[in-house]
């Protein structure tokens, strides 16, 4: 029998990542285009993403033994193929695109199957990372947004729709910050990288402490950590807060499902050192009895470049 | 080939439910008994329980064709058929009962299933009731306390330890009032029949407001009900407190699992009046956009005596 192979692709709001991946999970040839140039033309971007997805094949060397194509996309749903009303993507966000079909049809009727980019992580996280043992977990990315892939006896939650696990958009403060979808007090508001920075200009402004972060105009969650890293204590206060107010919900997530762990992925997942052990707290003092200091934690301990390929091609076997 | 029948057993604090059921849903005899007159003796409850079965098996006639005796109780587990650290039940307040082992032998080997008493009436919607046609749902039940049953591609979702599904539990107030879990901010402490009455005292002692509830020394959520009929405006603001407390729960849930519907049931599921449209309207406020105005909820059609019975005996088919 010929060896099959699959290609991953993650599209994010900048760059779109390709990868072609052999059955062991490794990465055989990869490449970056942008996601940000074509508008609101999401013809113009399949077209740009075919193309970079038939190069990449061709430099792998393994046309013909492609079994599919899998991609993690923000909005995206498994059930219709579809990307809809994505905010950070100009060519889906006034609209629903039919990705897998065109995209599929773009490559000459390869099959593409399509996922929220939480999702892929999450499958990612199963198939070849720390938790390849667990059947009952739940992913929180925490990057620009906060996403979620939330796995159930092995598999995906999906819902009725193709749309469950968007726990970045549960409720977390009494009329709080407004979030990207337009509603008030979402976890992503908050537990983001984009929210620890409102956190940290909203504890500056309201302390008169020294911080190393007070010289610097546009603070970022890169500045907080660095600033952390060097024993600042505005720093360590932003994240405790982010910390506490993450595992509190996360002990709302243990009540849903009761997961044996939740995995953290993305860049915030960085500041490991300042946020386990508030998180842990927080979760803990909010979880009933039968749950109490028996949910694990878990880092990623997939490269990030790689592990949104890798996800969403999994998604392909 | 000979009809079989089921047992279904509704365990409550104050008493307990059995009925035999055929397979059309029919109950056919049916009897009560106490579940709190045996202190912390697991065993003769078990015992009591055991002979008041074995009496309604031998009303209905049906000896020898019994297939199993399903059981609905509070802090059951359906993969261990244990009820452990249950605070309405003095004889499994502080300690773990083998009860689907201990009955089962009690019977002459007779299977009993177990599961929480939520989940049971979730099964019971699913099998009997306004979910026949839904494979997507969360069933809410609002009685003394807030259960729930999670169902997703028409299972119930237990999770890895059987567990899931303890929505009453996930935390909605910050530095909230004190939930009987020893948690603070639950759910429960606010939507339950409790928690209408302890909103009632609240309101009542923070305003000036006349109302009809002001002569009542004890209130109950079945006054805040009847002065709500007679267009008493308190009692109307506390069911739109509840209302909208629920209705915003109710979004965080969906964000999760993105059911087709939210089914409520129990006492407080029969203010549905005056819940209804302020859940509504606050459940769409903090949905996404893909949500909004599509998840239905759904209120119980199921008789509240016979539902617990014929939920905890779908469980035994």
């Amino acid at each position: 029998m010929v060896e099959q192979f699959v290609v991953g692709v993650d599209v994010g709001g900048q760059t779109s990542k390709i990868g072609v991946v052999n059955a062991a999970g490794e990465i055989l040839s990869q490449s970056v285009i942008r996601s940000d140039v074509y508008g609101s033309d999401a013809d113009a971007f399949l077209s740009a993403l075919a193309d970079a997805i038939k190069a990449n094949i061709a430099d792998s060397g393994k046309e013909g033994q492609i079994k599919g194509v899998g991609v993690g996309a923000p909005n995206a749903n498994y059930y219709t193929g579809t990307v809809s009303y994505a905010p950070n993507l100009a060519w889906a966000a006034d609209k629903e695109v039919k990705f897998a079909e065109e995209l599929s049809a773009k490559l000459g009727g390869i099959p593409v199957i399509l996922t929220n980019d939480a999702n892929a992580a999450a499958v990612g996280e199963m198939t070849y990372g720390v938790a390849q043992d667990l059947k009952h977990f739940i992913m929180i990315t925490l990057g620009t947004g906060v996403g979620s892939g939330i796995i159930v006896n092995g598999q995906l939650l999906y819902g009725h729709d193709g749309f469950a696990g968007e726990l970045g958009h549960t409720k977390v403060q009494e009329n709080g910050r407004l979030c990207g979808c337009g509603g008030k007090g979402c976890l992503e508001a908050y537990c983001s990288a984009t929210g620890v920075a409102r956190t940290a200009r909203e504890i500056l402004d309201t302390t008169e402490e020294p911080s190393l972060l007070r010289s610097l105009d546009n603070i970022t969650s890169k500045d907080v950590y660095d600033a952390a890293k060097e024993g600042d204590a505005v720093a360590m206060k932003i994240f405790d807060f982010t910390a506490r107010l993450l595992g509190k919900s996360l002990a709302n997530f243990v009540s849903f499902s009761s997961p044996q762990a939740i995995v953290l992925f993305g860049g915030l997942a960085r500041a490991k050192e300042f946020l386990y052990e508030p998180m842990m707290e927080a979760m803990n003092e909010n979880l009933l009895h039968q749950w109490k200091g028996k949910i694990q934690i878990l880092f990623s301990s997939l490269k990030e470049s790689d592990a949104a390929i890798l996800g969403a091609s999994s998604l392909a076997w």
